[in-house]
């Protein structure tokens, strides 16, 4: 037997992210929480269950039982609702909206929180791209060398050789993600960047710069999840979730078929689209994970919005708040920031903010239909949602 | 709208839980998974989702995107079949059941693969200790000095005390779980002890000694979850998950309201039963999370079987093998062995033996219902699940 109980956003918070010295992984996981509950209008005490997301505390932290520690922290243990951690690298956001979707939508929860947090600047320099490094394959690729940023550089360089892509198509996707960060009072960083900024920056792992690279990133983000029922008897007007798919690809980069072809991204949002019976010319705006400018670039053909090899035709124009297809309104992983834990769930708070038409200057004008796209390390695993209407 | 998609087991297998020296964590994984699907009589590519179980790779292997991994090793990334990882420290093997049973029950996926792994032998001594304090509340229990098995100790002290309950009763726990173990080729320690060589074991935190204490192990284990649709098509006799519940209390031991029950298991127990309609005396056998000795006594109460200081009446002939309550058939924490991750699915693949009639020398005589309780960290989470009945 097949369902159709639809699922709802209805409520959805975050904290500032960037480099915040000053908070605890436990502080910021639970003023985003706090936030998104107040958001939502409900009590703390109608949410059933709680998904927190998480990629890296255990290694920075020294704190695993993640979701434990929140539900204690922000008070619900108290009511006893149960809390367990979603871990899918960076991936991890995207992958407990997900959960709580099926949770929802299995009947056994009407109000779900998903809570995502990472508080990574408590270590830095080699130790963190170290444990950055822990989301790829530990034996087969970090110990002999590879990081996240040289995998992308790699992907990159061979990407703008056989599609002839000048480096400053890349450079766009970042000037991009800065402006929309300017007008985003969340973002880690709020400067806007010239090109000609954006193609000077400090190498970090050639053709790639420090301004192709997404940060380092505490931050939290939240949202409430709940049943049409719930939505219904309450007079909620919720965002629909409608529909979510996650596909997956080798961990190892170099077993993948191609090196700048993102299969899980491909495969999942192909999915997506068609349990949401939508074609791709209805989505009004959509959140990439563009952890790598590259990545940003392999994204936007992946999911279907340009030819492989074309996107340098969108990244100029359309890809801005009022162009065709506006990527990335928040700011994206480069400029908002990507703190790995929450950011794919921050995406979810952008997209329910955007749609309820309440982003401000950012706001992307009538938006009905959202695509979220969050991904795995270097792209071992993606999950896509579709977010649309008001119900 | 509420579903009533029934979820059945299908399948299960594991790995000889112990000192591994010689396998590696994504090894062990494969081996499991791979003896799951070879005892569900399925091919791998069925598979539509993998969720993995894992609570220290992070910290211990260097390795967290466990799911990938995993998913990678074992083949059926070629697949793209998605696969993330479920933590909820050592109650994660009870957690990723329960989010496969969600999974099924909404809808979304017909058979899906729960694999539970941990390879603790790579780190010891202090820094283990270190590490498996990562499940406590780290600012608030493991900075202090606390570990777990010193606050099983303060716990141990105080029931002991208040119930006038000797330390004998404590180590018939253990005594049992060696004589199961001793009748199960995959159990880390297959000796039988006597009382007195559990009573006079080397001091760890007393009361508790070397024999109270779960061991440091390696091991996987796999179970394959299918819908009602899939095991009618395909004519499978599967092990119905009847219920399945979890609930959760403080992270921190001081922050309970006893010190002797754990609230979380009570309650989980409590939805569990009442969503199976079941009473608990139905129950053929149990498998619990006795971690410390201690922990088995309490569980014991607080599951229902005793009253509460009750427990030492049930531990010297009820619990075993052809007693009125058999707990923990397969040897228990204490002697089959405690991989973190997957000793929750561990629990399920006893279960599924024993329901189907195929546990050889320790089976219990014609079982018909199984309580599972999985407990995270010293009680924070615990997963609670009924299964029952061969469709």
């Amino acid at each position: 037997m097949r369902t159709l109980n639809k699922v709802y956003i209805i409520g959805a918070g975050e904290t500032k992210y960037g480099e915040l010295w000053e908070k605890s992984l436990r502080g910021l996981a639970v003023e985003a929480g706090l936030k998104a509950v107040e958001n939502a209008g409900i009590f703390s005490k109608e949410i059933e269950v709680l998904y927190g997301s998480n990629s890296l505390a255990g290694t920075i932290n020294g704190q695993e039982n993640i979701g434990s520690l929140i539900s204690d922290f922000s008070g619900i243990a108290e009511n006893n609702i149960p809390a367990i951690r979603i871990e899918a690298s960076t991936a991890s956001g995207g992958a407990a909206v997900r959960q709580a979707y099926l949770a929802v939508k299995s009947g056994e929860y009407d109000v779900v929180m998903v809570g995502g947090v990472e508080k990574m600047t408590d270590i830095y320099g080699s130790e963190m791209i170290d444990l950055t490094s822990s989301v790829l394959d530990r034996e087969w690729e970090a110990f002999l060398g590879a990081t996240p940023a040289a995998l992308a550089a790699m992907s990159a360089r061979k990407y703008m050789k056989d599609f002839n892509v000048p480096k400053e198509a890349l450079s766009m996707m970042s000037v991009n993600d800065h402006l929309n960060a300017s007008k985003n009072p969340h973002a880690q960083y709020r400067n806007k960047i010239t090109l000609e900024q954006a193609s000077n920056a400090t190498p970090v792992a050639e053709p790639l710069n420090l301004m192709d690279c997404s940060p380092i990133s505490d931050g939290a983000a939240a949202v409430i999840v709940a049943s049409e029922e719930y939505v219904k008897k309450n007079g909620i007007e919720g965002v629909e979730i409608l529909s979510s798919a996650a596909s997956q690809d080798y961990l190892a980069v170099h077993s993948r078929k191609s090196i700048y072809r993102l299969d899980s991204t491909v495969l999942a949002a192909r999915a997506a689209l068609g349990k949401a019976k939508l074609k791709l010319d209805k989505i009004s705006f959509s959140e990439i994970h563009d952890s790598y400018s590259i990545y940003g670039m392999i994204e936007l053909e992946d999911l279907g919005f340009a030819e492989k090899g074309k996107a340098k035709d969108l990244v100029y124009e359309e890809i801005k708040l009022n162009g065709s297809i506006p990527i990335n309104p928040s700011g994206g992983l480069k400029a908002k920031g990507n703190p790995f834990g929450a950011t794919g769930v921050g995406q979810f708070v952008e997209a329910y903010t955007q749609l309820k038409g309440k982003a401000g200057e950012r706001q992307v004008k009538s938006p009905e239909y959202a695509l979220l796209q969050n991904m795995g390390g270097t792209g071992s695993t993606s999950v896509v949602h579709i977010l649309g209407g008001v119900a």
